[in-house]
């Protein structure tokens, strides 16, 4: 077990959804988090959802106080660049001997100056992205024994990798052991295992997947994969079927922000609940069927009266068990969904004609 | 201009799809294939499609008589390594100052040797499937102004990329000036440029589409992009949606080995010609519409009776134009598809509901 000392210097509140994360779900325990701008607070004062009464500190050698064992880096700067600030806090933990860990595109290893201090002190550094060598997709992921479960999206950064370890806790409660699959660097971070799909080289990608639910038979009775992307997410759906076709998932679980009307970046428009059902269903019959089994909404934005009303028109459009499983907890869902999970493998019909 | 020697040793007709396809159609000349099994012979004598006179000789000492000025690895030895007795091939070729060129998983600029040896003798060592660094998929390819052709097909090596050839064949006959656009490693050897996107990271794979279909707008007037996989193989579809997203096609052209009846080396069935039309267009229309205009045929393991029927079956079916452009020649099918790939780019319906 780690115990993490989070950086996220004057970011955060708006842009540290990997230390959001980390503090809300990681087993991994936060100890402090490097923030100067809330520095004698803690972090329930000022994000209360996350549960945590880490403390907030100014420097990495305030946060030894705290008796971390890994320096973890919680933003995600615009250009995968470090700020020149952090540098030398990255290098004061490596110096008392923290691990690092990051989930940057620029990598921790290819830095010769942090490469050369790791060496010296005898720490690892961590760059959660790198994905592993795998072999090409193998057909072994259709006789994984536990039902495999994905997330499925109408884009990407709509919560995804949330409803996926909320309904992890509510199976844990139903005394399942459910195994939560991370396929992005702050999933990884979160359960210690994983690969990052989208470093992986394309011909590869379906193999990464396909190891994933591979070892997730022997973590668990129950696989919930994290999905990643959205089907007609321009420059990420081919990640999205990697793993629609890698996992070779048994059902499926639509997330859905229903108050973007287009594809982030692209000005592509946001599908209906109907056609992604459709064109996911769709595919997953042309390979392995898998039926979309309930939908959930990320309702973030929204008051409490029109999440309602946004969930009801969800129900009414597409006859789905529909909730916001942040906002008003994961057991509904998860109960609605998991008879339909566990009831058996033949969700769907595989399509030629 | 390159002047290809070609080694092959005993794998030219089973195991050399590259060599074939660059003695056939790239505009470099092949001046003498290395297989000593067929020492004295010419390629016409053995494979009379390839339409070449280059000779076969025993070594690279013998074929350095007709003054080439690259060697190109023309087979894919299985697992990708590379047979111990050719790399003494490969450094003669190296001392007598001849580029190397490779589309292996192998890299030649990671073999110390090699990499010595050119560093030596002044040569460049060309591993045609590293692919350069490449932005995020940005969109620019929707305003590309020539109309873009995508050929999709049923599974992988059908014959996608020789059809594009054949049909840009057809095109330059007509006065047209077309851009054919490699994804692959052939390819990229037979137009001396392109990415072999399956080599690209999954999350940059549509950006490096898109980048080639950039290049191309600067390089002809009609521009047609070899394809790659198949929408339902388990292993390579992200690679086809890759394609199918970042090249933002304006049309299709629908590749089909109608022998096979299953995914090569998967227990997946192959698709009818309605579930791929269906299933390549339903997802075009969730980013940018685009039809099958026309199928091509590999009626390569049928009779010519038996040909004319599968083709006949297909038109039947889809009520589209069908052929065999390599069998019978790509000008009915260029004349059947040309005027609706030209007449304008609203050729489908984005649909969202």
């Amino acid at each position: 077990m780690r115990k993490y000392l989070i950086l996220a210097p004057h970011q955060f509140l708006e842009n540290a959804k990997t230390a959001h994360g980390v503090i809300r779900y990681a087993e991994d325990e936060t100890v402090a988090v490097i923030e100067p701008d809330f520095a004698g607070k803690r972090v329930r004062d000022v994000m209360p959802h996350l549960l945590s009464d880490a403390p907030f500190v100014s420097s990495v050698a305030q946060g030894l106080r705290y008796s971390p064992t890994a320096l973890l880096i919680g933003t995600a700067p615009k250009g995968g660049a470090l700020p020149a600030a952090w540098r030398g806090e990255i290098l004061a933990a490596i110096a008392a001997k923290l691990e690092i860990v990051s989930g940057l595109h620029d990598l921790l290893n290819d830095d010769a100056e942090f490469v050369d201090a790791a060496r010296t002190h005898g720490v690892r550094l961590w760059d959660v992205r790198v994905p592993p060598e795998v072999p090409l997709f193998s057909g072994a992921a259709y006789d994984v024994q536990p039902p495999i479960v994905l997330a499925v999206g109408s884009d990407c950064a709509v919560g995804k990798m949330t409803v996926m370890l909320e309904l992890s806790r509510a199976a844990r409660e139903r005394g399942r052991r459910p195994a939560f699959v991370p396929t992005g660097q702050t999933g990884i971070m979160i359960a210690g295992w994983g690969i990052a799909v989208d470093r992986v080289i394309s011909d590869f990608a379906p193999g990464a997947a396909e190891q994933l639910v591979l070892e997730a038979e022997k973590r668990g009775d129950l696989i919930l994969v994290e999905g990643q992307g959205g089907i007609n997410h321009p420059a990420y759906a081919p990640v999205t079927l990697s793993l629609l076709f890698g996992c070779a998932p048994d059902a499926l679980i639509l997330v859905v922000d229903p108050t973007r009307d287009r594809i982030e970046s692209y000005s592509v428009p946001r599908l209906s609940y109907r056609a992604l059902i459709r064109t996911y269903e769709a595919l997953c019959a042309t390979v392995k069927p898998a039926r979309v089994l309930g939908i959930a909404l990320n309702t973030r934005a929204l008051s409490e009266s029109a999440a309602h009303a946004a969930i009801d028109a969800a129900r009414r459009e597409t006859g789905l068990p529909v909730d916001d499983v942040v906002r008003f907890g994961p057991s509904a869902l998860y109960d609605a969904v998991a008879p339909g999970i566990l009831k058996g493998r033949v969700l769907g019909e595989r399509v030629t004609a």
